[in-house]
């Protein structure tokens, strides 16, 4: 099996993305890296490492992809960018079973979009993070965390599908779905949510519990969040926003008073630990779902440990048949949907 | 001057309510508190404070609004009930100059719109928590916070005039007022955002800065964000909700070995002051800006010094004549718009 490897995408690339590569194939057995980008660069990167080399291949891509630049544009006007190489060959390539980037996020789903291919039946993939919660070793999924700002019931339709898919790939059964609102009754939520509530509700393929708020994402009462990619990108970033504003606060108080800084000494090793629980980044990519093969954005600072995780969470994916299983729940669906 | 208090409002209705008014009373001169609500309740309750009794009035209202009712079947319903009966007041009374109410979100909303009634060039008020950032003593308007789940581009724009009014009486020059997207360059958005961006750029009256993330919110480098009602109650929820989280896995990480509880003790003082810092709800309410007076919506949850610190707000707003300040900026724009 074959993992593609975008060598190129991210701050800290190529260095920091080889480096977790490298460290991802110490990790785990079964698997083939390529790594995409200017070989030159790859080849003298690869010098600094010791790894065993028939896990370990280049492919050549001479462009780059910038975030400053416009996705559609730049996926269209460099096809020999390391992105759309990596999804070329990642379609054309049965052996290749996942692509890893943590460049361009807009250029990463355009690319997956354009060259890769929707899943039959699939309007919109989306993005979707997996995040820790309040529930020691329980994730929540949700998506779309900002691929598409605009969505139609369906596609949230869709997303519960794929996010439902997803958690029961990760081992949950029954995954409980919930929309995300501005408030839990019922009646609560936009135009779109009104309108998308009782399909939900409707739908057999998927545990529907009802609306959820801002504040319970992170609570460990629901498996997959479904919203629209505007509204869920607001939320995720808040969360990051909020989580990274205590850390802040903590530690500077904590230097404030002497009785502080003696409190830190004790308290340094459980400040690691909750800022590695709850540095979701850190533990790996968001998947982009309802593309054809699995597709992993990893976060666009990512360094060695992040990356590493990264190519870790796609092999596991691509082992777990993670496109399949999205793909039978789809195909499900569209079945009743035609009855 | 005279400010109304819904005493049959909140979770805690109405000892701490009361209780809070008495401690506001206290805390500050100058303003006359009425107490509305079941006279006999109220009456017995006063019984155990001490306070002036020429500062506190009783104003009969023999019915509640509560959380599980639809908020305008209730407003239209219970004429006689402490919001209803307050509102009435409020807008007929030149001498009362706030509303303040721990009670249903949606039913204070629907009777400050229904029965006190909209600034004239509002087309719809908006709920306007204040929030605390990283940097020490300032503080983020955030609107529409929840009054109304979908907006149209007017809407927003008229919010940027009202919280930056708001800001301006709060005392900061030239407000820093931002759009609420998944991005932060001018392009991001959804469409409501994509129509609404260029009009606030071309509004004089306020000082657009541009498009800001939901991990910004609290970073202090802007003074007033508008966004949809229900982006921004989604954004808020999942502030509160992470900021929640944080505590609750220090708290446990603290208290599972022994080195973590002595750090813990010599930080007791720290931990608290940033709850203190972070928990907005305790520092006050929401405003409900775009209405004919200030109204102030004080959390659900509010126990006594919560709700002191909503009435001391209503009494600042009431003194400073926020609404005036808002009717102005108001009339500035449609008076341009008309032009």
């Amino acid at each position: 099996m074959k993992i593609l490897i975008d060598a190129f995408g991210g701050d800290n690339s190529p260095q920091e993305i080889i480096a977790g590569t490298i460290d991802a194939l110490e990790q785990k057995a079964g698997f083939t890296a390529v790594l995409i980008g200017k070989q030159d660069v790859i080849e003298s990167q690869l010098k600094n490492y010791k790894y065993d080399q028939s896990r370990v291949e280049i492919l050549n891509a001479d462009d780059v992809i910038t975030c400053e630049e416009e996705p559609t544009v730049a996926i269209r006007r460099k096809p020999n960018s390391s992105i759309c190489v990596g999804f070329k060959e990642l379609k054309e390539n049965p052996d290749a079973k996942a692509f890893v980037s943590a460049g361009s996020t807009g250029a990463v789903l355009v690319g997956a979009t354009l060259k890769l291919g929707r899943i039959k039946g699939v309007n919109r993939p989306a993005l979707c993070p997996i995040m820790p919660t309040l529930i020691d070793g329980k994730n929540v999924l949700l998506l779309d965390a900002g691929a598409n700002a605009d969505c139609k019931s369906i596609n949230l339709c869709q997303f519960a599908l794929m996010g439902s898919a997803f958690a029961k790939t990760l081992g949950v059964e029954n995954p409980k779905v919930a929309l995300l609102s501005n408030g839990t009754e019922d009646e609560k939520g936009n135009a779109l949510n009104h309108e998308v509530f009782p399909m939900l509700k409707e739908m057999k393929e998927i545990n529907f519990v009802g609306n959820c708020e801002g504040r319970e994402i992170l609570s460990g009462e629901y498996d997959v969040i479904v919203t629209d990619g505007f509204s869920g990108n607001v939320a995720i970033k808040s969360l990051e926003g909020a989580i990274k504003a205590m850390f802040k606060i903590l530690k500077e108080s904590i230097y404030a008073t002497t009785k502080g800084k003696i409190g830190g000494l004790f308290l340094k090793d459980t400040f690691k630990g909750i800022r590695e629980k709850m540095d979701y980044n850190k533990k790996g990519g968001a998947l982009f779902l309802g593309v054809e093969k699995t597709v992993v954005k990893a976060h666009g600072s990512s360094k060695r440990d992040a990356f590493m995780n990264s190519v870790l969470q796609a092999v596991t994916y691509a082992e777990l048949g993670l496109s399949e299983k999205v793909k039978e729940n789809i195909l499900k669906f569209t079945e009743t949907q035609a009855e």
